[in-house]
Order: structure tokens, then sequence, then C-alpha cells
């Protein structure tokens, strides 16, 4: 198992009087993700944005010259992953997924399209991967694409075994700023650990 | 000036039988460059997507489980640029933009934090432009981000004059697959021509 952040959560609560670890409680992965993406914008380490929801527009009303409101839209499967941008000169990209399982992550949590999208994007050279929190454990891994897709391609299975993400994703401990620091793991993804 | 397709559009039209220079009239610089890495994904050259229109919800509805229609929502101004992705193992990021005039292209068409962003994409390592048709003229240049910050830091003007883009940015012809082929100059930009 991986500990790219050196405490333990149990650790941190103790040693620090700082209050986010009681404000993080109830946070989802995802506004965790993006409060982190700000982060790091703010300290000019990496520009990793939260893609927008994909919808397909039906019906827009224009009450006004400049102001346009949309009457009817519907949610569409996204063609990719949540969250792309660059760091230290890599192309990143990855998806993020809760699950309230104790055992294992479903993959049809994540369309086919998109894991196809995380091995294209390997392949051409970036750094792809999936985050997934299993949010009654509250414990959050870090799954490169090439073990999940080894995972795919060789064990016949419909969901991903919480011990698989134990002996091949990192685990990602909660922090105070950035509150979830994935790109230390990605450093070593850079660095080939 | 540069000519990275090789041809100009005039011989393109008297040598090719294809029927594409037809199909393309009328066709936008936002369909042309969809369908351009649409093109470029399926040769495998490169994973470049359009950004999702950013909106914010208001109101939806659930008529049944599955079924979610947004009743309300409103186009929000985007965070970054339109498009990204990788080529080549870099990260590519760019905004693409049509305009009338004959002379000039009015910079408030892009907003001042998509060129902020376009600045720190480009300092990061990756390759950053715009793209600007001036669609009188039919004639589509890619303008690289150190032009674009070199002009907005050193002229005090508000609009980027044609003739700047003469001499500073690269002339997109017309082509067949891909229609608009923007790879070649970012192959340029990444050799250092």
């Amino acid at each position: 198992m991986n500990y790219p952040n050196g405490t333990k959560k149990n650790n941190l609560l103790v040693n620090h009087h700082e209050n986010i670890n009681y404000k993080n409680r109830g946070m989802t992965l995802e506004s965790e993700i993006n409060s982190s993406n700000e982060y790091y914008r703010t300290i000019d380490k990496a520009y990793i944005y939260k893609k927008p929801t994909p919808i397909k527009i039906t019906k827009v009303d224009y009450p006004s010259r400049d102001k346009a409101v949309i009457k009817e839209a519907f949610f569409t499967i996204p063609s990719t992953t949540d969250y792309n941008g660059i760091y230290n000169s890599k192309y990143i990209d990855f998806e993020a997924k809760e699950t309230k399982s104790t055992t294992s992550f479903t993959l049809n949590n994540i369309h086919p399209h998109q894991i196809k999208h995380l091995e294209n994007i390997s392949k051409h050279g970036g750094i792809a991967f999936i985050i997934v929190r299993f949010t009654t454990l509250n414990e959050t891994y870090l799954l490169p694409s090439e073990k999940l897709m080894f995972f795919i391609n060789n064990i016949n299975r419909k969901s991903i075994p919480l011990n698989y993400f134990k002996e091949n994703a990192y685990l990602l401990n909660d922090g105070y700023r950035p509150i979830i620091d994935y790109l230390k793991v990605v450093d070593n993804l850079i660095g080939g650990n």
C-alpha cells in the first residue's frame, strides 16, 4: 500500500489544530478535487479543471437581446473524463467516482468509452488514472490507468475488489492545502516509481 | 507568411476533385475543427476535444426515475478555452474564433481569463494558441500564444490587425481529411520552427 502523503489521517487529526478536518466532513470527492485544483492553480503548480457537464440544449428563450435562458435540455453521456489539464509539462487526465460499497468498485460506474479514453491518453504519453472513494470506509485511492487496464484485460469480473486497490493503487489521505494532494502520486507516476 | 499545408487553397480547388471543397462551404470554424479532431482520433493521432458549453443549472425535473429534464439553466463564462487534449505527448490547448472584419480581430472576443489561461499553459510546457478565421476573407490563422502575449504586452491596441496575423501566425488551408490540419503547425511549434 502506498502512503504518498506521508502521514495517516489519524495522526493529522491529533497533531494539527486546523479546522479543516471538521470542515471536510460531508464534502464530496468532487468538491474536494475542485478545491485542490483551485489551490494548485493559486500556487501556479498545475492547471487542471473539471469539464462542464455535457448537455444537449433543445429550447432556448431570449427574453432580452443579451440574455439567453435555457428552457429545455438533457444530460448527455460524456465523451471523455471529468478532469484534465497540465502539470509539469505533462497532460493529466482522470475520472473520479464515489462508491458506498465496502468491498468493491463496480466497473459500470465508468462508461466503456471513458475507459478507452484513459487508455488512449496513456498510450499517447499522458498521465491517466481514476480516483475512487469508498465513502463508507472513508478511503480514497488513485489507480493508474495501466493497473485499471490490467484488471479489465486479465480478470473476468464486473467490479474491482477493494483488495485490488490496496495492492495496486495509491491511498490518498486528507490534508489541509490541498485537501487531496494527488499530484504527489503523479510525481511518483512520472518518476516511474 | 507560413503555409504549413504546402498548397494554397486555389490550387487545391483546381487539382482535386473531392467534393469536400463544396461541402465545406458554410461550415463554421467550430464544426470544421470538431470534424478534424474526430479524424485525428480515428487515425489515433491525437485526442483533442471541445469542452461542453458551461452552464449553470437552476431547475431540473424528474418525470421518471432515470430521466432528468433541465427546465432552467443559464450560459456562464467559461473558465478556460474551448479545446484541449493530447498530441505527441504534449498538452494542447486553444480557443477558436470567427470574425466578419476584414481588417482586424477584436481582443474582447476572448475573455481576459482565457488569455491568462493560454499564458499559464504555455509557461507550464503546453502548446497554446488561438485559431482565428476572417470569414469574409475566408482566411484562417493559427496564432501561437507567445505571439498573442507579445501583442497584448507591447502594443496598445484593442484589436489585432490582419497584418499582425500575416506576419506572426500560420495560415491554415482547407484540406480534405482533416479539413483543417492544424497539427501540422503544432509540429512546427514543437520543433521550434
